[in-house]
């Protein structure tokens, strides 16, 4: 199963997709209060699929807008480590957390805030814990996951990289696209086996494979709930691979005008324009 | 006024204090609705206080609990940047995240995680934002705070300096004491004129003045604002003075056992034991 939120009548409204282009709505007006109701809040998205009428062409939203917390993998993939010398291969996961206010969905414009900033992708599968989690074994990481979905993890490299804070590079408003979709483990058997790229302006620059994380997501969760309580709706993401604008020579930031699509393998498709956020 | 939360019947009901001991129930479990109501919220707890009975003993719980960001500066006082070897005085304020799981209330325990963590209290006022801000000029910053509360921005230095991702050494479950109360702004006429210091089993610790932060309080919103949107509820720490455990010689952690306090003046003072959070 794959749900979305959607606007209908103006407000957001949780959907199923039914189809290429159709969406099932149903009665849940946020993502959140579906994944809080655990097995029932899936049933009633299950029934809704099964009787409901499939509607075509309703506006894509940000599937979930409101986690309690957005948790990030610093470095998980070798060959972005060896580009990036701020970082080194890490013997332990790194983490750092992007604020909810920085979420937008689908084909919302990532707005630079100062003419100053380095704007930079970085495309990321991310997934979605499905209940409280506090010290998880590795082994029953998985129970935990409601879903997945694409991440573009925009950063602002000038002050990401001059204060050594991330909260400021990566915490800019409009700086976390998700969607366009969750997609449910019962459409996604196996997480590492997936390609993932980043194209700007139709070129491609980034183009990974899930299997090459240092990290897995079993042993991600293990570590992250040995000292957080992960709570239904947190987001995790799990890490960019090489190819990010920083890294190239000469570095390439995302520029107003720009559209950067990232992609995961059987999970989405994401396209967001990019534009100036400043008063000319 | 001062705003508390407390246990009331086996759940969090707001109140408002009334003489030291005192506390007149409101109709509100969430602070956070009460802060989202704006003038209305106020008036409410205006009038519950003007007619309501006041009770005495009820345990007080954090007077906030789901913020939807918990921002905090990292270096904010000249002093701590002296002896912090980390840190450089910084051109512009330095931010970092705690995460809002981590939030516990007075009195409740600072669960060390595990045995080779290297747990460290740092005092700070921190505020409370009352309405939606974004790029809000330093002139209008007090419009937007909605009152004042004590931080223990308790720290994992081992993960905090090794990873160097505050992330993992700021976030861990229970290293958030908040509290006691909510200080209006009625009551709190100058933030920047306060004795601020924190004491380890009686032992006095740190001990400064909000007048030696690097960055007010209105420039730290200016500049969070240009970034950031700022949601109502959301609390900013402003930084802590020199005196932490880490930067003794030899280094001082908080062990098992201790009992920690941090107080403001005019603000409140907080106090929480230190347990083990592992099996032996």
């Amino acid at each position: 199963m794959r749900l979305v939120t959607v606007e209908f009548e103006g407000v957001p409204r949780v959907g199923v997709r039914s189809g290429s282009e159709g969406v099932v709505l149903t009665d849940y007006a946020d993502m959140k209060d579906l994944i809080k109701d655990g097995e029932a809040g899936l049933a009633r998205a299950r029934a809704a699929l099964e009787s409901g009428l499939p509607r075509q062409g309703l506006k894509l939203l940000a599937p979930l807008t409101a986690p309690s917390k957005i948790l990030c993998s610093g470095i998980n993939y070798a060959a972005h480590s060896d580009e990036d010398a701020h970082a080194k291969l890490p013997a332990e996961p790194s983490v750092f957390s992007k604020l909810p206010s920085s979420i937008i969905g689908p084909n919302e414009a990532i707005m630079i805030p100062a003419p100053d900033c380095q704007a930079d992708y970085e495309v990321e599968l991310a997934f979605i814990i499905g209940k409280t989690a506090k010290h998880v074994p590795k082994e029953r990481a998985f129970d935990y996951i409601f879903g997945y979905t694409v991440m573009n993890d925009v950063s602002e490299r000038a002050r990401q990289f001059r204060l050594q804070h991330e909260t400021i590079g990566k915490g800019v408003d409009t700086f976390c696209p998700i969607g366009p979709e969750i997609v449910l483990p019962d459409e996604l058997a196996d997480p590492s086996q997936l390609r993932i790229s980043a194209y700007v302006n139709g070129e491609l620059r980034q183009d990974a494979h899930t299997s090459q994380q240092i990290f897995s997501i079993p042993v991600m969760i293990e570590y992250l709930t040995s000292m957080f309580t992960l709570n239904p709706g947190d987001i995790i993401s799990t890490g960019t691979p090489a190819g990010c604008g920083a890294f190239m020579n000469p570095p390439q930031y995302l520029q107003p005008g720009d559209h950067v699509t990232v992609e995961v393998e059987g999970v989405g498709r994401l396209s967001n324009p990019v534009a100036a956020g400043w008063k000319a």
